[in-house]
């Protein structure tokens, strides 16, 4: 693996910050998988979701091939069979255990596999304490952002999984929900002139870490476009229901309402009608087990489609302003870099505990919640930028063999870490993707 | 419910003796899940075979619905959402939840069904210390019945989990398999006379536990057949396989050979190739992990379809010989009836501990293994005997509504308990089925 | 192939009569599909529903097959793509073109199926004239009835292929259904001695022509029944519907409750609902298009799970009553015995051009409408008689094979023709089976 | 509808030119489907390819729906039910026949069908000798275009029709194709300074026809590139298998991994292997029936999976080249913009009656083969343009609704129709099509 050009960067001044990073990210991912049984942690509720175990041993897995493998001298792994076992997709390193199979894998115990965390946890503190290689650091870095990604995971997955279950088990006891004022809905201009270039993207060297989609920065055209101040919300959302939206071919994509049809969508992933009808209330299941739908609260649980659809039925209901859509990626990453400061201010990520997208309170002239709360769907499909290499070696899978068929999200979510997320950061999920925390926000074009 | 005419019967001559078995089979049913972690107890490795929590669970659930509920003064259930969660398929008691989600249930907990399970045992032991009603006595030893299958699913479904594993884990160390001479096969004749009638099923009234499906006893008319003193082993399959049976239609059903091609069956299921052709070594696994293949044991883990053209190529092979072929249900009966006591003193069950069928070492003149080791697949499709009535009520659902597109199989296996099992017992699974301890016996008309 | 002991029998006289009924019977075929356009003629409406011209072709296929190609001298096939484009399923003869992609061969045309259809029977009519070899004679036979077989089967799946189009063709306009009075169900007693043993089955060798499956004669034990005079009617088929009972799991065995949730199953195969609800008017799709509802005609285009969950249903209207049930086939083949001439002469078959079960008018004693009508769904499973052997050869594959996971119907339909049914007669289907003429006839055990 | 701002436009001088070219267009469409006989024309190989009668029917339920049930006074339709049995999308017309069973529809014949296309055509002249309406003649126009896109998707859906008949029938003779000298690649540089602006896409003004997904013309931001001169061809593709690209996860997307595999797929969809291993000699089928792969055609019937994998695996045979690419639409169209004359003088349009790309012969110093022969895989996705707005009414369903999940080609094909075909044209389909003459060119940057 040529660590030189095309290769991960690490923002950390020194080692001893790294390692400190590393540990506290270790424990961390522990901290989450606290309150759940061996069973809960063992359990895959769909071949999309892994098992808690599983997350808690392929980042292990990822840290022991890509780095001890590396760096380590006299390398001998924990478990040669581990090696296929918990390897997700990495082709340069060799088979995968079945992915729609890693429920089934009952052994190793959990026991076992956290103390392979604990094992490779002390092999890579010792390697951080003598060898200060650009190489290592930079890889270890990856294994730190590689398991705050699946922080998140660990969080949707259990959150499939308790869905499926029906005495509705809470992962953690509903947060005290303060009732709030609406935020109305305002547009803010944010291009000025017809064809304005905006830099977007982020420089690989430019001294912090970034993954290798999210370069080279590089210029994007714009148009005059405005953009929703705040995210939309399961109230919005409980409007387009009841004008049965659902029902309605006109709002939906070709691809979209063939999906409706053929999965029998009738609202999003997590709703659950406690009536006969489409104008009865609605309850919503969350890490905090099923609550009273919070109008509220910003919309998630959604597919591209039903965010392109809500967008085409939300025009329609305001037949005199421009037309609403989604945003491209760029136009949302211009506003994000714009705006960062308050996004991050009013961002509800991980460390919150909310777990779930909560109300806006905050006051601001800007955009709000652009980052954190939910993920963003854009119109943009997920693809190389012009010049994007990939990464040198196995890494290099990363990210790069996806760049098809997938929609590029944007902002992170409540259950994301807020030191993970930046403006540049592009998400990807192919088009039906629900169970990930995913909401949007609308654009227009300005007229 | 109903229970005089039509309802299970109960062999224990008093109470007291109904209530001390009633405790050792709810006691070796813990003590089978011993072994297992609460994640191996959790999963479901395919429909068709449930978690090993949930039989815990599900045999419970029996007791309270059709025991607790009926004689219980003020019963109240123990939680009122087990109900519909463990129930398997009675719509006389009302819905079900779906069977293909009982892996996705980590809630309840292990430790909170096996405190259930404390809870009705005891509620189960003082009703039987006041109440004397047959009805009651007849339906706890329904239960201890339905328990008793349930142990025998519970190591099977186990075994599939198990097998799924690329670790290859062990439910329990090997046994050490003592060398045996190989027991040459014989032809029994058992009827001499054409149109000979023997008399089958058992009386529901006879003074012992019977299923409704064994009843009534009735005639059969039998033509003059040998049977094959002992069962098919491992080493005349392994001949099987080396002929490229499975590669050629003319052994095989129509439905079998389409199942063949459209599974790529190769041979019995939990076989292993460790080389690269047909005429490499095979392992097996077991609950005691991946074994040598053992030529003298008997064959296990096949389809109806495998052992129908088994039989066919078996012919083929002895072309100066009777065609052989399954016997049927009645003729095995027949001849299980005159040798009995040999069956049950040369059979291998549940209590032996070897949860494998073994190598033939005894010495008789009639058929041995009848009983115990596999079930054998007969000629007989599933159907009601003349004059069969189910029992009343819900628990007429236990048998009668499965009495299609099924084949017969009898005799018990190395994982059914020893006093579940009697001449007279009905098993039952559609052609494909193979991961019960199925095996086969050959017969031949008589020339 | 030895034609000695196990091979197809013929009953005609002589070579010139049989030659007659061969060019009769190709000539009948000919004419049913005159009436359909090269289209009709072309698709495959589902797999098990073969084209039209694939049924002209696979029955010359037959005839050149085993007759032409071992008795013609100097044989030449009149296209050698055509032995593995038309082989229906015969490995013995070698590799089969899919089953579900027979529609799809558009080319040869169906003139060049014509023409091969008329230079085959010239080829054998040539060989009738002076080869009077009885293996000779014995394969036309068997030809004949292999493509009377195949008459009734291009009625069967030319009625599935008009039933998918919205415009509702007609094969042929409707007959004019005379206004009938409703004849009276009656239970006729059928055997009177407990045990009784009754013949049922044919001799191979007695001087006509019987399939190998009809054999050896034999003695079957039966138990005083009853049966019902006449069929179950479309009138008491709607009490049913109207009734709920496609709605109510207490009606159906396991295997069909889940088929009716799985296919959505509401009314028969052709009802049509015309209102909202389910004591809305229903129509019916038949061969002459979309008709109202006869209430007196017998119920067709039924699969078993529906026959038997009547059957049970019927009996809870009767409580007073003894159970009702399908009669077995030898119950069946017993009566039928005793009745033969009255149930060919009550009987509705191909020649009568109905094409659809009709209403009773005929005034007899005993049962009618044994033969003819609709096939008779039995409570048995297809299997061999005692003693039973295949015919020698590849058209062994004809019956046997088929052995396992199906169920016996018997007596013939509406469109099967006359000379082609007999008492001993078994047809066979898989247990969702509904796009044949299947219908039933009570039965119950005499008290 | 409205039919001002967003509606089709025409570019045809007047109305008589209009109706000239209207009554060539069908007269075309008859004549392509003048060789196949009443089967061939009826049946649907796939869910996705349409039988020939029906294109025939739905292009003239387009006319008749667009048309004259808007223009025609005292309007009544030629069959009221063929508004829905040949509506192909059109959710604002109503509803639509299930795609995947138009092939079951035999009625109306083809003669009816073909009795409509008159029918209506008289119509329509009649209706062009009196109304000159704009709005007529821009709807006129669209059925026109429409028909030329049902010309190719007639070729393309008859092929796989004609590929699954074992006998490989000819749809047309072959042409003599006269052996040619291999052109050699070369890369020609496109755009010479970063950051450059091309206008793409079309003026919906602009005096001619345009669909609506090639407006507005606007600006793209393009850097310094080097395009292929000529397609990628057979005997390139050859390397690549034989090379074993097929069997090796590193030259894959990961979708188009999981495609490869899930889908056994080994080589482009029409290639047959002659022999047993890659190595071997491979025939193509095409229009004129099963032929040998000729080296120097252009490689056809790809999907985007193999045309990336392609340009990924070409690159590594180049280890001293910049890296090969698919271009962007936008590249494309700037080469195509800049080279349109000769890419019209050397293209292989419908109309040379090849039907099947052609090997190079032309010398020109620019790209060649940029129109005609094959549809170039792009590496952009379908999306709408900056602006873009989607005709009005129920047209606007045309193009619209499939703007997600599809990637762009460019160019048109041997079966497009020259005067259907420009430098802004886009089509799309999904990743994985096939079907399609879909083939690709490289791109590289600049270095």
């Amino acid at each position: 693996m040529n660590m030189s050009a095309r290769s991960p960067r690490t923002a950390s001044a020194s080692p001893a910050v790294l390692a400190q990073r590393l540990a506290s990210t270790r424990a961390k991912t522990m901290a989450l998988a606290a309150p759940l049984s061996e069973a809960d942690c063992q359990v895959q509720a769909m071949p999309d979701a892994s098992p808690v175990k599983w997350h808690l041993a392929h980042v292990t897995w990822f840290f022991e091939t890509f780095v001890l493998e590396r760096f380590e001298p006299g390398f001998k792994p924990h478990n040669p069979a581990f090696r296929v076992l918990f390897n997700s997709y990495y082709n340069g390193v060799g088979e995968q255990h079945p992915r729609a199979q890693r429920g089934l894998v009952t052994r190793p115990s959990l026991a076992e596999v956290v103390a392979w965390r604990t094992a490779v946890d002390e092999r890579l503190q010792q390697q951080l304490q003598h060898n200060t290689e650009p190489a290592l650091l930079r890889l270890v870095e990856l294994g730190v952002q590689h398991e705050q990604q699946h922080q998140e995971l660990l969080l949707t997955d259990l959150l499939v999984l308790l869905s499926m279950n029906p005495l509705n088990p809470v992962y953690t006891p509903r947060w005290p929900l303060a009732p709030v004022s609406p935020v109305s809905q305002a547009w803010l201009p944010m291009v000025a002139t017809p064809g304005q270039m905006s830099s977007v993207g982020h420089d690989a060297d430019a001294g912090s870490f970034v993954f290798d989609n999210e370069t080279p920065r590089h210029q994007q055209h714009l148009h005059p476009f405005e953009l929703a101040r705040r995210l939309v919300t399961h109230g919005e959302w409980l409007d387009f229901v009841r004008d049965g939206a659902y029902q309605q071919p006109r709002w939906w994509l070709s691809a979209g309402w063939d999906w409706v049809r053929r999965e029998s969508i009738v609202a999003p992933l997590y709703w659950r009608r406690c009536g006969d009808n489409v104008h009865d209330d609605w309850r919503v299941f969350t890490l905090h087990g099923e609550v009273p739908l919070d109008p509220q609260t910003p919309i998630t649980h959604i597919s591209y489609f039903e965010a392109d659809a809500f967008a085409r039925w939300f025009s329609a209901q305001h037949p005199d302003q421009a037309s609403t859509r989604l945003p491209t990626e760029f136009e949302w990453e211009h506003a994000a870099q714009l705006h960062t400061a308050a996004s991050l201010a009013s961002g509800n990520f991980l460390e919150s505990g909310a777990l779930h997208p909560m109300p806006l309170t905050a006051r601001h002239d800007g955009p709000l919640q652009l980052l954190g709360d939910v993920w963003e769907w854009t119109a943009s499909s997920y693809a190389p930028y012009p010049g994007f290499a990939a990464w040198d070696g196995p890494v290099g899978e990363y990210n790069a063999k996806f760049m098809v068929d997938q929609m590029v999200l944007r902002g992170g979510s409540c259950v994301t870490p807020r030191s993970h997320v930046r403006t540049s950061y592009r998400n990807f999920f192919p088009t039906p993707t629900r169970w990930q925390f995913n909401g949007l926000r609308l654009a227009r074009d300005q007229r």
